[in-house]
């Protein structure tokens, strides 16, 4: 498990490079769900995701011989973003494994950031399996998007951050995919803030962190067609999950519906662009998965990456 | 004209009431444009935009007794929404006459910070003589939207704000609709960085301020089917030109296309809700109507308040 001084560590790499980004507040959500919420805005983090602050605080600790020979990962989303803007930034060569159905979009980012794209055919060939061989091949380091004990260090500092802006929160609420933002968090928070509970939110169509959870053991789903994207890993990791059962007080589910309101929400009336990721903690609130009338909440907007297609269908089916 | 003095005056009034709103930046925009940009986030002010500033400052200066009657307002945009909220948090009455034809989501916004809508037919009724004839009837007091000394004063504090955080500005961006804005935001800057050019944009197809200033007279335009509705105004007014034609250095308009473009990049890659009016500064520069290589230019972005469908119009239409 990640220790808390590895997390106070990944402060200290992160301070100056990853943005301490804002924490937002509105009356109207407040009055919405009868408590004080303060939103961790990390959709304004670098890349639009705090997967940023995983990929540098990893790749930091990696010695400068092997750094220096490249990173590869096999993520399309935001942790394949981060990896690529961290290569920029430390002028390393990083490589991103992805499937030949991903986005356009998401390719030329990754590209924009300088990383040399790999596709795979997903029909054919396991993701993992394309990325060990260019590790064996080119002697490339693979940072996973989330079950490496730096990972989750970088990604409980958004966290840290808001515990030390923020006083005496009662409860906060984060997305869980992998689980890296999660046990970050958790571990964070259970140092800082002894007394805060600490509640995952996973989407209903993808909830096997939330029956692993309750099961003890880890519970896999298959691709599940959630429209939050970001959470569609198959399951939570062996080094993620005993800190999830360790730290973490209870885990929710929301609906399809529940999240696409979220993101409208936060647009029409927050002026805040959150992917559906982002918006389970705010979803849970809204819906009334989660409640906590009068406490002061913690909420970890994860991350900001919504593409225009996106964005239609919520704005489509958005009740407001 | 209003004076500097009324802006610091506005300042004072506006402190703890108003949100000193964020300035955000963007390595991106740069490169994209060629020099280092500050955006001035008052998409993320009260109600969504600069207007509430103007508002409560206007409202704070009416004798008690003249304000507790009420306050009227013919806006059912920003300034309109902004009166309302004002009305709210002073515990006064407030009515915004609308015309038949608005939005049901405005009507329901001012109603929700408790004004009373006065409906008006556009075809047959001026919403002017509708207020005059609520201010003759029941002794109210009207808030014009922009052509009023306490509301320049008010908008200005934002671009006062934004000198105050940012150490020289070669140049401030704001959009024009009746002028509010731009002279509040040139009044601080001639009076707080000397040095700093001041340009005021418009929608070509609502040039009226633009070629006012170009020809020394106010010039008209009827009902300009602009996206950028925030500045369909007829003209600016007699207190607003006269302070545009001292303080502002130039003008320029963008086209629709350059409105929505603006609107979809700082969607999707600065994660900033701004309504079509609010990306005007943003537009002029990455049209290239406005240059201004390697230089500190401060763009005020005014409001927020985009609605689904003018934001899906934004996503099917604009450029990426």
């Amino acid at each position: 498990m990640t220790t808390f001084e590895q997390l106070l560590d990944a402060r200290r790499i992160l301070d100056g490079v990853a943005h301490n980004t804002a924490v937002a507040t509105s009356q109207t959500l407040n009055a919405s769900v009868g408590a004080e919420v303060f939103l961790k805005c990390e959709n304004l983090q670098r890349i639009g995701a705090f997967k940023f602050r995983g990929a540098w605080n990893s790749v930091s600790h990696l010695d400068p011989a092997i750094r220096a020979r490249g990173v590869v990962t096999h993520s399309s989303g935001n942790h394949g973003q981060a990896i690529a803007k961290v290569g920029q930034l430390m002028n390393i060569p990083t490589t991103i494994v992805m499937p030949t159905t991903a986005p356009v979009t998401k390719r030329a980012a990754a590209e924009g950031y300088g990383a040399t794209i790999v596709e795979h055919d997903p029909a054919t060939q396991k993701r993992e399996e394309v990325s060990a061989s260019l590790v064996e091949e080119h002697g490339y380091q693979l940072i996973p998007p989330f079950n490496h004990e730096h990972v989750i260090a970088g990604q409980g500092s958004a966290a840290a951050e808001l515990h030390d802006e923020i006083d005496d929160l009662d409860l906060l609420i984060t997305p869980c995919g992998g689980g890296g933002l999660l046990s970050g968090s958790a571990l964070a928070t259970k140092n800082m803030r002894r007394k805060c509970k600490v509640i995952g939110i996973e989407p209903e169509l993808g909830d096997d962190a939330t029956r692993s959870f309750r099961t003890g053991t880890i519970q896999r789903v298959e691709n599940p067609q959630t429209i939050a994207d970001g959470t569609r890993t198959e399951s939570v990791g062996d080094i993620t999950f005993p800190m999830i059962r360790h730290y973490v007080d209870d885990m929710q589910t929301v609906t399809e519906q529940a999240i696409i309101d979220a993101v409208k929400f936060l647009f029409l009336r927050l002026k805040l662009v959150v992917e559906p990721s982002g918006a389970l903690g705010v979803a849970a609130l809204m819906s009334g998965v989660v409640s906590a009338p009068g406490k002061r909440i913690g909420v970890i907007l994860s991350g900001g990456n919504i593409d225009s297609a996106t964005m239609m269908r919520v704005l489509n089916e958005g009740r407001n």
